[in-house]
């Protein structure tokens, strides 16, 4: 038999998402208004490792709704089963589990629940614990909308929102000098930033990592658009779009590498490919991390309100190893388990591709 | 046997609404896209009845995506059937039965099927056509998303950040004053708005058209929240939010009028009473049109795309008389002469206003 | 021979205005970084009088740049030397010096000056202390931007912003609807924003408390742009603007008062008789304290740390009884018995005013 | 003696600038109202060259206010002296003299008088047509506000809040995750926009071209930071900025080349330093085109309107070859031809750098 929780645990991880702080703020004053204590875990599962570890009071969370980041700190990489803890003689990283170090900054502070908040690595580093029986929920985070099980999560629709007001400003001066303008926008693998982005600024072309595209079917349309009398050409891309047949275009890490594609992102070689083969001058600009920090759009403080108050619905029924999820227009819920390791890709049959090309965008496949 | 439609002809009906520009644009492109025609109809109905039509063509919807407004213009209260035409000897307005002009308008022009952009009044002004074997489909158009057989409609969104936007500004005013800020979002009688608005913005109280309030039970938060020492409160109120057991607070338009409930709106009577009960300073501010002009957000754009798509879909594949709607997260379609008169309010068992409750917020029901 | 301060004092006083913040952060930052230590005082003299002072440290004053409001409080009536403090028997308010205390206040925390940051009343409210000794700085605050000695205020900029945001808003919404719209922003005795966001929005008509205004005129401009093929007027006028000859329309306070023209302000006023006389269906926006909160604009908050070291030079100077000003593109500073009580407004020969007519702005002077 | 002009040639040339269409709007109307006729020229002095020019009515002028971009076009470095017309048997480009054809294009419109709105290089271009006794007068143009002769010129203002609305949002990021941040903005050889947004952003270090930087001093405060508590650095650093006694970095045109500081930009390598001396994960954002497009503040529309009516005041008082400026917080003029080709830089006794400094900012000065 469960006894109830008492005491929560909250962390965030992976990369900044607007919409933390609110997500933070519900959790922590819907378990105190039912007497549930809450502990913040700081910088992630980092947080845990390390015991660091403080209450979160009415007050800690007061005035946080409409602040970026995240207040208990955010780690990228650290998953606890597979620390880097120093190098051998050649060099080599060592690798070691320090999950014992977490459970027992667990038991020290008596946690009873973890709240775990965070993308599809931060569910697989929950996941050990779960299988472990460490009673866990779990709230969805991607800014790339690209978690398997939702429809949709929190920071998403602040991300387009900054996209679409960058391409409208980009549009103007696309206009009034005759150029192409190359916007790279967020979307390692899937799409949906560039998709949402690139319909909502009029986009003429839209370039996914779902749909490998075709140089010559990019400049083809450039050039259409010249002989149309069209002037411009806006193209909204996603980071990790590639041509077909091509290998994924890749910062340079490696600066002996005499292969030119690899060079400085998919927005500049584009750029760089159209002016070469059309003769159209062309700019590109990388939106970056402008897209995931700052004050999250009134939607998404909705949506994060919503899924923190979600979270703490599962705990209150004692329904544990679950993961808080949008679906058909409502709140939901899908195993944890079940949702670390998938991801969530534009389809082939998506309404908003469609529609995207009734209104003349090209997407340009190859 | 139907005849395929070969040119439609467009029209906008009642109040403003970010993105209908974005609707008008992705029908004239996608039906010009079908070989399909395309005649701008000024005015709403009333352009019917007086035979101001234009043809619409790429050029005329290029660059209005991000433009709010209608570019067709519109009008409130244009009912074809029931027109005020002049007045009788008593001064009486006599209303007559236009809608053989509006026939011999869409005859004169070969326009074969109307695509009606409107909320419910204009459905019910469409509704005789329909029933006279016009044939039409409709895109559903409200700021207050209270159209019956749609969960979400354009422009929506747009008013909700505008409205958070405000109570954000108005947020620092009332703490660095230690006030109660009353602010009058948009909502007659349903009271989404608000509802999204307040929690987006972290009111400490909201009242809806459908949760009658208790005057005391505002006063009493206030005061609870001065002895818990937040030396502030921002109250988010629907226009058509009213004291249980009340009438509803009007504009005055008798200025003989004693009643003093009926003076100035909600907001200025609420800021009133709680500042004369409680002795806490308080203000108000009213958005009004503010919410209902100008550039829409990407969400919204991206979803009046969707909707003229739909809309589209629905004449190529000769489904006539449907509204097009958005259930469950993605688009379908009612039958316009069901949706015609009936409304969409916020239910008690929202899940929004739990969430609203389990972060402190005052509904102050009655 | 005057010893070098060694702690002083901030306080804020009067409304908001955004950069209020800023420039508590520059001040203290500055001051503590020259070993002076800093005491904030709370809501405006009033903390003076009541022994409401807290030490500032760097932490405090951080991340408060781009925070609306004022961390310190502030309020708006607090004059030491004429505070209420009862009611006779007759019922009139009992005023009182209580100069003394603020004094003892300022000797029991060994505050040896004052940074006074405040309009015309907070200055008048500094003015004895000055001339009883005290040594102080003031920095200029008026969202009106209407205080003498300064061409600018920080707070100004930003809500000409905001003004301009929603007159752009409603700008949509008059031309789809064929309208008048009157929109009323700040500035009870000085036109600058009314005349900065009325030309910013390209405003038809700008009403200003310093040229009176005819009815007739104002109609007249609206029947003309009629004429004209314009079908909408947008109107941005000041609170504070009135008809020539007549009196000014202020808010009503005593609801048996049978003046129409005294019944809910000049905006909703205007709007009346311009739908009353020309037959134009009109509305109006008041926009409220929506102008005076939030974050500030960059503009504002480089004019804010600008204010706040540049009083910090005049202390580190000792060249006190000061008031920060910007005069010709630069910081200089004045006395600040010489500023208090008097106002800047908007001169008849003011550039902007000819630049607005020269695009067919029309001032409607009576 | 002279005749008064009555015939206006209007164009602009050079980069996007936020406010250049309602610079055109504020000449147009101004002109029109004074009975002068008024011809844009499209795309700078290309127009000139090709004689593609048109009417400007008030029709084409309505509603332009608040777009960005130039409705004529513009043309980056179309020199009518120096035209690149072709090339050489060894490939050189041949350049030709086509001030001619631009002469007969004037004459053929009947053009008494240019208004040439533009930066640096096209008031060069302007030059030997006024040596050559053809009127014209000049608005300054410049986004990064290094234009000699004026203290503001429009655009400048945007692009500030542009850069800082994205330096707001990185902040949270950094915070959140422990990180320096560097934003790159524009300035290549000023670095007003740098020091602006740094300034308005509460940036930690701030980098311009005017101050060569020591990399040691950037990690030495990154650092220093660090041992505060505080976990996370901001850079504001001009594009042109550059390390001491280190060539500038500039994007590397030729991929063979071995030098990493040449790679990609200050800002990616800044980044990359930070990174390997101090071991604090580092990012950095280019904000490029995003910073001259879009809709111009509501500082920037007074400012062009005001330049637009000080233009046709020059005219109107036949006070040609002046270029108009802004001076001491004024409209004022200065000779074209000695403001062309010289710079305004931020000069090292800029009351900002010190009110900068007073609030803990590091130039990192090498």
């Amino acid at each position: 038999m469960n006894r109830p929780t008492r005491r929560i645990g909250v962390l965030t991880g992976g990369g900044d998402c607007p919409g933390l702080n609110a997500v933070i703020r519900a959790v922590t004053k819907d378990a105190l208004n039912h007497g549930i204590e809450v502990m913040g875990i700081e910088d992630g599962f980092l947080g845990l490792i390390e015991d660091r570890v403080r209450p979160l009071t009415f007050d800690d969370v007061s005035n946080i709704l409409t602040v970026g980041g995240t207040i208990l700190g955010s780690s990228n990489k650290a998953d606890p089963s597979h620390m880097p803890v120093g190098r051998d003689k050649q060099g080599n990283i060592i690798y070691k589990d320090l999950s014992e170090a977490c459970l027992i900054t667990l038991e020290t502070h008596e946690i009873d629940t973890l709240v775990v908040i965070g993308g599809d690595g931060t569910m697989t580093c929950a996941a050990p614990f779960i299988e472990r029986g460490i009673r866990a929920v779990g709230i969805p985070k991607t800014i790339d909308n690209d978690l398997w099980g939702t429809d949709l999560t929190f920071g998403f629709t602040t991300a387009v929102e900054i996209a679409t007001e960058a391409l409208d400003r980009v549009h103007t001066t696309a206009a009034s000098h005759h150029r192409a303008m190359v916007v790279e926008v967020m979307g390692r693998n899937a799409g949906w930033i560039a998709l949402h982005a690139g319909v909502a600024s009029g986009s003429d072309i839209i370039l996914l990592p779902e749909i490998p595209f075709s140089i010559d079917a990019v400049c083809e349309h450039v050039e259409l658009r010249s002989t149309r009398g069209r002037r411009f050409t806006i193209i909204c891309c996603a980071e990790g779009a590639y041509p077909a047949g091509g290998e994924k275009i890749v910062e340079r890490t490696d600066p002996t590498s005499p292969d030119p594609i690899r060079l400085g992102g998919i927005a500049k070689w584009l750029s760089t490919q159209i002016e070469d083969r059309t003769g159209v001058e062309s700019r590109h600009v990388v939106l970056g991390h402008v897209q995931r920090g700052g004050t999250p759009c009134a939607f998404d403080r909705v949506l994060s309100t919503l899924f923190g108050d979600a979270a703490m619905d599962l705990i209150l029924n004692q329904r544990y190893s679950r993961l808080v999820a949008w679906q058909g227009g409502r709140i939901t819920d899908v195993p944890i388990l079940e949702a670390a390791g998938r991801q969530r890709l534009v389809p082939p049959d998506e309404p908003l591709i469609a529609a995207a090309r009734s209104v003349n965008t090209c997407f340009a496949e190859g």
